[in-house]
């Protein structure tokens, strides 16, 4: 009998459960203040939705099977599809603008490595009906005030932006031409992991000139603060149209997002469907992975079927972010929920009365739990109660019989005696 | 392109989700105050992990595959495999006892209908390393607070008991041989569906005379209340050790529970696998399926390689609760969170200040909503304010070059000018 979880899968432990339904809860609590309703879709979808998306290649990377009607499903390995699919099945229906997010787990089908597993947790924020800056900033924001939630500042993690036009442009204006934009996209998203040399050649092979290769560096190496952004212009050395990075630049410093956030055109993100601005999550010290990314897909709906929609969002898995809290010693001791009262009994009488006495409680709302031990030695007893954190311990004696009980305020070390009838009313 | 989620699943927009959010939560609250721990696990696991339990027959039952390592994997279709796994790994390192509770959803692959899908919810509580009435009764405890909850009371759901030894020993009693006894658990099982004579054959063919069959057709016809364990005696016709009954009986009455109670030895519970007490809660016009079920389940934990360890829990899933709480207009009308705030601008002014404003309503914690209109006219902005059941709509106009807004309590229709800079304060 093998005992693990499969491969790439975690067993979830009251430890591990706590502060995992703790994260949850801070990403539904910040998505809910900035205006976001919760949606959810199925756990498998046909294997075509992924297909519409992603192509034949994305087949390997899933968990896929077929049903008994011989239908094609696979695990969902991210939750833009069933979003997209989701908006055009009843896209004249929904209210304008839709302000979705979700917390799914999802499946991918890789090698299980530091930061990345088979199966993950990931928070999505979509803003879809919204065109421009003002929907491209909402969207950030909830992700920095998730950070900010969770005790994580500008210092730690900044937000790296940066804008698929923009960049096409300054490629174009380079002599890139429109059929290596793709390519050129691509090797922007490698560069990090590429030798110099080789990032060099590859350039070069897309039909640029030295001095565009090293002007193509130059704008992907730098990065510029908010207020910054016609510094990119002279760094990119084109006279493209920021227009649309102008706009958002503003409406970052608007919303105090300003010391969040910097430009770094060497962001592409791998998905093709990007069409304007694209940003991603990153630890200052460059020691994790991107704790998420986004940016704007506005030709997705179409593609799924739907009428032509504005749309932006992000997603952020738990993995990564976990790692860098853990690291950063920014996980709570104190994440599960902590009991009212501890009850035990200390005689016959008392024990008599302990199962009536919790039952009253916990109908009461109380959060209440009870010693299954048969020991009656104060000390052990009072030990269990501290253990579990309980604010109160119950102690159920011969007092019983005239409808008391003593209770001792754990924090405040203070006795009192309570009247049964009055208990949970005196928990309170 | 195929809009609708595969067969048997669902799609959760916001309004379904908020029903579902609220059903979660209520499980959730419900669980931490009877001093259950939440735990998960993988949405898959090996296939052999689900024959141990129920043999090669699951098999066409699941939803599996292989991944690229050749591993056999299947989605979940219940959670206890999971559980057994996890405790089994532990335990020694678990506390004593085990109070777990988790609200997985699962996938079975079934054909679709009323009360039955693909893809489900549900919620479980399991006890693990205490004998006997006191946790028997706790977890069904549980399962009772949560349908009081929800504003269901004993007049239309009940919990029906019966428990397997006793039921064992009276089949016995019948002189049923002890290799008969798991068919005689299946056509109790089947007894409701089956026409009488039907049942009276198939119970002969047990090896029972006529009088028998009849004494075994009154067993499991009859119901009786708590506090009628003898009566059941009677009625059975045999001498048999009730005391495990006798023990739950008076448990229940000290949990409160016997008005929720009934036993029905008719209760048989298909899976194999318990060995104690069983229990199904069911709606007592007859109308739907069995809200959920449980039991005691002894041997489990041995069969998955861990140490002997008592156990009982329930399931309960999403399904069929929500279309009973639907047909009883059980479902509140207003599950959503609910803003505190709608922002909207009258002059350009105000619409310079409209970012800044939301976003430090957001920061400081208050659900905020925002127009994304052009239009400024006042009616229609309220009008979409008190739609979204906003508590407070502000209103920047002019007012903001001297640092205020106006603010109008919606449910109190009082509208006062308030300094932007104390907006937050003053909305808590």
């Amino acid at each position: 009998m093998k005992l693990q979880p499969p491969k790439g899968t975690r067993d979830f432990y009251p430890d591990e459960m706590a502060w995992r339904r703790f994260l949850h809860d801070a990403w539904r609590r910040v998505s809910v203040r900035h205006g976001f309703e919760e949606v959810d879709g199925p756990i498998f979808e046909t294997l075509d939705l992924y297909r519409v998306k992603s192509g034949d290649g994305i087949v390997s990377e899933l968990f896929h099977f077929t049903d008994r009607g011989d239908r094609e499903l696979a695990i969902r390995p991210e939750f833009t599809p069933t979003l997209a699919r989701m908006v055009a099945a009843k896209a004249n229906a929904l209210p304008s603008p839709i302000k979705w997010f979700c917390t799914p787990n999802l499946c991918r089908a890789e090698k299980p490595q530091r930061g990345r597993l088979r199966e993950f947790d990931q928070w999505n924020i979509d803003m879809l009906g919204v065109e421009g800056a003002l929907a491209d900033v909402e969207v950030i924001a909830v992700a920095v005030d998730l950070l900010a939630e969770l005790g994580v500042g500008p210092e730690l993690v900044q937000v790296r932006l940066s804008h698929r036009e923009v960049v096409r442009q300054i490629l174009i204006a380079l002599s890139v031409a429109e059929d290596k934009i793709q390519d050129a996209f691509t090797l922007l998203d490698a560069k990090a992991k590429l030798p110099a040399e080789v990032f060099q050649e590859k350039a070069k092979a897309l039909g640029l000139g030295e001095e565009q290769v090293a002007r193509f560096e130059i704008m992907c190496g730098q990065t510029f603060r908010v207020g910054q952004v016609d510094y990119l212009r002279q760094a990119a050395g084109v006279d493209s149209d920021l227009s649309d990075l102008v706009a958002i630049d503003a409406m970052l410093t608007d919303f105090g997002l300003a010391e969040w956030c910097v430009y770094d055109l060497g962001i592409v993100r791998g998905l093709a469907y990007y069409t304007g601005t694209v940003f991603e999550l990153h630890v200052t010290t460059g020691s994790e992975r991107a704790l998420g990314g986004g940016g704007r897909y506005d030709k997705l709906i179409e593609l799924f079927g739907g009428p032509a929609t504005p749309a932006v969002g992000f997603g952020m898995g738990d993995v990564v972010l976990t790692n860098l809290l853990q690291d950063q010693k920014l996980i709570p001791d104190e994440v599960a929920p902590r009991p009212d009262a501890y009850v035990f009994a200390m005689t016959d009488a008392g024990a008599a009365k302990l199962p009536g006495t919790v039952a009253a409680l916990r109908r009461a709302g109380l959060h209440t739990r009870m010693s299954y031990k048969a020991t009656r030695k104060m000390a052990k007893l009072m030990k269990d109660a501290e253990a579990c954190r309980a604010r109160f311990a119950v102690i159920l004696d011969d007092g019983v019989t005239q409808g008391k009980a003593a209770v001792k305020d754990l924090a405040a070390g203070e006795q009192s005696e309570v009247e049964l009838a009055k208990l949970s009313q005196y928990l309170r």
